[in-house]
């Protein structure tokens, strides 16, 4: 697509033209992260990109993490079902993320594309860089300063990262085998079970406490 | 191919025929297990579509479980791996269940066919039928029957199988996290400190004990 033929449109525009709009936007976010990736895309040149003002990118989409749910048509915000899952205190945490994670990935309106979503990110190509650095960037790294503001000793903050990626991985390996892979009994188990039985695991990695103690 | 093209030739060949032979079985295996998967595909039938005696399946490839490592291309036979894992002491079986996948993985021979098969385990079609069915007969089933068997109280016996899927979902997770996405610092830590970590995990998943209960 030429500069010629998408002209740029400051301002708001009206009726039909919004499809339009949002679309052209949301192709040029496509191209953005899957040329630069997930962290060093941004609103401005996605805007420049779709030939719109940068008001309009956030007007649409809010921020990168909307549009990264939009680009790969994952009806769900994992940030934010992160962020509120941190909300409370870190010695349920374990609980509370298993519980947010599984009550989301269970509904029949996110499944699909959260599994299709998956499989990119585990593949090649530049959705899957995109989806690492998102990973990485809005739930890993958001676990690891909640863990590493909470009342912990100073040895367990300094490996927050690593934690959270250990209680993530908790989190990964139940969402393969529940959704991807399939295997019984585990992919019908009822969540307050699997939160019981995995919430301590996750909370293990996240505290360094003992399940129970 | 038809039965004209490849008659059957019981008893052993000799020198350079061999190596059409066992690529001649192998393209037979992959075959059946793209159209019956890997439960229902039997030596026997493999042999008949190759047009050779059972004996010589069994003489190249020992058993289904080598034809399957063979078909994926993955120097690496993890059913014997947790055979091995699966001998001794069940309270350490979560420690050494991490250090034999981890180990074996972080080998530079099986790494990148191992990802591979990993992907291909999630993605659609004949292969990922196939794996998935090895993974729950040989590995899940394999390790639900030594829980059962061990010292376990009866209600820990009975959902022997659940728990091998909850302690495999940890396994896979740290296999996704490390191998796969490649998040560090996860994916640079060595084998002893993360058997320390995930360990535990897998143990309390195992039996129910708390870890270092």
């Amino acid at each position: 697509m030429t500069e010629r033929s998408t002209p740029r449109r400051p301002g708001r525009p009206r009726g039909a033209e919004q499809g339009d709009l949002r679309a052209r936007i949301l192709a040029a976010a496509t191209a953005e992260f899957g040329e630069r990736g997930y962290e060093a895309a941004s609103m401005r040149a996605i805007a420049r990109r779709a030939g719109v003002d940068p008001a309009l990118v956030h007007h649409y989409f809010d921020d990168k993490q909307r549009l990264v749910a939009e680009v790969v048509e994952v009806p769900l915000r994992p940030d934010r079902l992160v962020r509120t899952a941190l909300d409370g205190p870190i010695d349920e945490l374990g609980a509370r993320l298993v519980r947010a994670v599984l009550t989301a990935w269970d509904s029949p309106a996110v499944r699909p594309a959260a599994v299709a979503a998956l499989r990119s990110a585990i593949g090649h190509g530049p959705v899957a860089r995109m989806l690492r650095e998102f990973l990485r960037g809005e739930i890993m790294h958001r676990i690891a300063v909640r863990l590493a503001d909470g009342d912990l000793d100073e040895a367990a903050a300094a490996d927050a990262e690593l934690r959270a990626e250990l209680a993530a991985s908790q989190l990964v390996g139940v969402i393969m085998v529940r959704y991807v892979l399939e295997f019984e009994p585990l992919a019908s188990l009822p969540v307050d079970e699997l939160v019981a039985r995995v919430g301590p695991a996750v909370q293990w990695h996240l505290t360094g406490r003992p399940p129970g103690a």
